[in-house]
């Protein structure tokens, strides 16, 4: 019989849901708002809800199947735990329950196991949103057939997973990968993390922004950016600008992949991996991002890992990646 | 019948080797020149003579054991292929070979194979000396039972090995764990890789004699260091020093354990070790090294990581820790 697993990707507007085979073909996907639960007493029933709604995908698949495992990809996830922990954006208390004393910081879902009382005996998986990409480029993905490779997931943050000896670096409590969180300019721009200088806010979608901001005060040329406020602008249309020749767009990129050239290089010398997988938004802007980001990771590179580790795009970039990660956890733990 | 393995610890004056069983216990040791065979061509004498003052020291333990492997820690080594690759102190070209055109860089030693083929059936295991202090604190010494963790290295130049999942990360190409050479100072001092600011140029043994003579410069503190040239300084007298409260001397031991805890905030974002081991000749000096280490690594930690890593001094340190570790590569592979 055909078997299948189901993939969940948990944002903070939508979850997302697919039964996918050991391929990557997605058979069946559905949705329901996460949003529409915003605070911590609502979370038993987002869980029933999701359950449901995961049940109704199954009977709408007209064969028959195994379900073999639920892969959930989400913030703040804990591998080893099954929980969501502290997440900033999800099942919040209210402001009367902040001022009874409970704590935010306190919040811990144990997620896997909330969900897994909806379908018996079968195994459930959580990992977080950058992990679950890392294992679906692994399964699915460019990464096939590689032990050694790191991926970077260029979203609103900056996400990341490292591939050492064929395994997922998930570290001693579950938390490792926080690429983005590597400081790059000891004192440099504010990070939502309360500290100074991290990667992501210089390689994310809105570090990139906040480079081309900055630059419309260095440099003196016109630019169609001068003419937008920062609440209006994104990295797509950074992207487009760059592409019809706006000097400060393309500084921007080049600034962008100059920073995370300069700590892949770092990277390297740590793990020695085979390849580099680049994701999400930012990745679509192509050469203008890649072309940097390898020119100044070479030239900083230690003489033994020179021209030996490939840059490469994610192949999931254009494909339902978030549910095929998730649904990826599931056939990893075969 | 008892187990023992041979660690040989190969350094550019010395080769150290014993045999150890697999508590970490050291029964018998020797040691040959390595200086005495400087040249490619004495390559084969020197292997040759090694198997030949190994098989004595096996003749010389009075009591009968099986010899189950044979562990080496060299420089440059690839514990993938067995190799010893382009050593800089080592088995080097004369001039007038590099003037017939042979090039230092293409020197490949198949250490493992010409070694192994002296003591046939017995499996012969090769890392870099970093690696092999690694997995010796894992297999007899503080990280015994460690699934994740970090050592660093700190002599001549700093080396790490980091441990995720419970192995040792190789890499994609076995020379994986250089953390010597991230930058931690763009444009920075000079580094022997031939790149600027790598960290090895601020904490290894001699990245602190630079430090206070850098010190001796922008501090007008008088210090017994103003008598002393810098060829004639080493860093234990700069720990004495520093015991003795001579100004400058603590400041070189302040800026050295702020550099290290800094790039370890780092690198604690990427593997999420349990524990962080600090080894080799500067580690000696205590808590004048490790207070500023932890200070700076929690100063600049990511929330997540905040007050969860423990940083230690290697439990190895003060016993034959090369030979120890290079036997302990071959308790690991059974």
């Amino acid at each position: 019989m055909k078997k299948l697993a189901f993939g969940i990707d948990i944002g903070g507007i939508n979850t997302a849901f697919g039964l996918v085979d050991e391929k990557g073909e997605l058979f069946a996907n559905s949705v329901i708002s996460t949003k529409a639960y915003p605070n911590y007493s609502d979370y038993p029933q987002y869980i029933n809800d999701l359950a449901e709604a995961m049940k109704v995908l199954v009977h709408s698949v007209n064969f028959e199947f195994e379900l073999i495992g639920i892969g959930i990809g989400a913030p703040n996830a804990n591998y080893y735990n099954g929980t969501v922990e502290t997440p900033a954006n999800l099942w919040k208390y209210t402001n009367e329950e902040v001022a009874a004393g409970l704590k935010e910081e306190e919040r811990i879902f144990h997620f896997a196991e909330d969900l897994g009382k909806h379908f018996l005996n079968v195994p459930v998986y959580i990992t977080n949103d950058a992990n679950a990409a890392t294992i679906g480029e692994m399964v699915y993905g460019g990464a096939k057939g590689m032990k050694d490779f790191i991926m970077i997931t260029l979203g609103t943050g900056v996400g990341s997973g490292f591939v050492a000896n064929g395994e997922l670096i998930y570290g001693h409590d579950g938390f490792a990968g926080e690429f983005g969180h590597v400081i790059v300019e000891r004192g440099g721009r504010q990070c939502g993390c309360g500290r100074k200088g991290c990667l992501e806010t210089y390689t994310s979608a809105i570090g990139i922004k906040r480079t081309a901001f900055e630059l419309l005060s260095t440099m003196s040329d016109p630019s169609p950016l001068r003419d937008l406020s920062f609440n209006q602008v994104d990295s797509a249309m950074i992207a487009q600008f760059a592409a019809k020749g706006d000097e400060i767009s393309k500084e921007a990129f080049r600034l962008t992949g100059q920073k995370l050239g300069y700590a892949l290089a770092d990277a390297v010398t740590i793990t020695s991996p085979e390849a580099i997988f680049i994701f999400g938004g930012l990745a679509k802007a192509g050469e203008i991002l890649f072309n940097p980001i390898k020119w100044y990771m070479e030239e900083n590179m230690l003489m033994a890992f020179k021209n030996k580790v490939k840059v490469l795009p994610s192949e999931l970039q254009n494909k339902n990646a978030a549910i095929l990660g998730a649904s990826a956890l599931v056939w990893q733990a075969k």
